[in-house]
């Protein structure tokens, strides 16, 4: 039986360049050896977005799965909301985490910091990771592709699973593993932080073909190499890293690379060779997402949906059955 | 319309003397002009006790109702765990509550003392107001009768729908009002505590005759009331509390805490009427009780579950829509 491998994005914004080099392409090869859920996180995005943005990126986000490569017959795309059963487990797994192991989440501890909220989390906030072990074994993951920094809510989920086998005495639940992702998260074209669309540093994958040459020739380079001729620095340059990250003629990367920091290479030159990589990467995509439908996306969500649900539905009923909370049922 | 009243029970043990005086002898009253929701709320008993041992008590805790003259046709009885639709509506609540207002709950913070939780307290415990306030609203209750020690949950109840309510800029939920219980929660037969069956000083509503007679013998009086002779007090002699309760010819109690203080009525004569009082009181529902089957309660907590599963549907269905949450059924 094929391994099951779950991952998801919140719809907070159409997909760019970091998530295509960060996640995407690995999805692409991941549903050919593993059945492969992608959950559209609406839910949890809703606990700090509005509700009207999260629903028009839903579509959004499934042109940009659907034009990258990923198939609807290989890959089960499902809408979180639509699938109450998430949070009926949530709620049995909340008697198995104590406040102030949520509380020392580290994960959870950076995003209360980076979101200001102070005093005043939302509890909901705080157990989102319960909410997270909820999704994960509903869908009987065997692996969640994750980033270092997301480490600590997999062990979270794994701490869930080994407290309830214990207290029930069973072996419902299995623990998960992550697959670590190697990539760095590529970095937005100020070279400041990290590409994302809030900041209006990243390429979309929907981006026209201007739009992507407008971006390109506004990357950040090395602000001391004024002449050609000037020595350049590769580290931190913006154009080197999207390069390495797409360009797939490593020798002559490698070259141009020896050249820039030796000087007589010059910015204009490196970002024409960036801006046609670039295009050629992204033409097809963009192409491809030209022609789908919103109503062809909406079904594929809906069936994927409902073919999770009832995976889900499995689940509760064992969980369910493993708690011997099943008065009516008997 | 009549207006919904919405009580509970958790099915821990049976019920005793203590919860007919408190309650169930109100909502045998309230049946009668109210819409009455009785719910055995088993997923808040399983946060601290074995399943095992609460659903053992849920048909009893059905005999209880039944024999004190609660009727399937007035009042509807649902059984918490067959509801998930209260799972969901807790999840969305959770985004409208901080942690530090929680944790603030008088009422949470006194059981978290009482409970030894120290550092470990269960998220699902912390966060049971929180579910409490979906169970309230589910069955879009006006008023829930309560101690004065519960008075926060209703107000953390009404602070969720004011917040709903603005944040979702709707009339959807409503505020809901306190019925404060006016009797003073029954003392046990030690006098030390209240009444509960946990420290077995409480008189069971299934207590057979000698029962009955063998605890009110027990009962503490005044420990310096040794001969007849002696003067008596009055304040806290559990059987006085129980006769106050109990025996309803006013003016011949009054003339006994007379002649008891004065010197001259001794506790065996006390004792021998207070045992007729509660042997009358007790006899017709013990042996109601003993006429029950269980697969009759059974069916009654089923039929009236489902008709309580319909509400909370239908009060789900607009929480969704006011939220704006419901993609597919657009």
């Amino acid at each position: 039986m094929e391994k099951i491998i779950l991952t998801g994005d919140r719809p907070t914004g159409k997909l760019h360049l970091g998530h295509f080099a960060g996640s995407l392409q690995k999805r692409v090869e991941l549903q050919n050896n593993f059945e492969q859920y992608i959950m559209i996180a609406d839910l949890q995005a809703i606990t700090d977005n509005d509700v009207g943005v999260v629903k028009k990126n839903i579509l959004e986000l499934m042109k940009d799965y659907i034009s990258v490569g990923l198939d609807p017959h290989k890959t089960t795309f499902l809408l979180q909301s639509e699938i109450p059963e998430l949070t009926e487990i949530t709620f049995y797994y909340m008697n198995l985490v104590t406040v102030s192991r949520l509380e020392r989440n580290p994960t959870v501890k950076n995003e209360i910091q980076q979101k200001n909220f102070d005093n005043s989390i939302p509890a909901g906030f705080l157990c989102y990771p319960v909410s997270q072990a909820a999704d994960i074994t509903a869908f009987q993951a065997d692996y969640v592709p994750v980033g270092n920094d997301q480490l600590p809510l997999i062990e979270q989920t794994n701490e869930i699973v080994r407290k309830f086998n214990a207290k029930y005495n069973t072996h419902t639940l299995k623990e998960v593993e992550p697959i670590l992702s190697k990539t760095e998260r590529l970095v937005g074209i100020d070279g400041k932080a990290k590409a994302s669309k809030s900041l209006g540093n990243a390429i979309m994958l929907s981006d026209s073909e201007q739009e992507i040459k407008d971006k390109v020739f506004a990357m950040y380079t090395d602000p001391n190499h004024i002449h050609v001729s000037d020595p350049g620095r590769v580290e931190g340059n913006v154009v080197f890293e999207y390069l390495s990250a797409f360009y797939d003629k490593h020798d002559h990367l490698q070259e141009l690379k020896e050249n820039y920091q030796k000087g007589g290479l010059g910015d204009i030159y490196l970002k024409k060779l960036l801006n046609q990589v670039l295009q050629e990467l992204l033409a097809p995509i963009r192409e491809r997402r030209s022609k789908l439908e919103n109503s062809e996306m909406y079904s594929i969500l809906y069936e994927g949906t409902q073919k999770a649900r009832s995976k889900a539905q499995q689940t509760l009923k064992q969980i369910k059955k493993s708690m011997d909370l099943n008065f009516f049922s008997i």
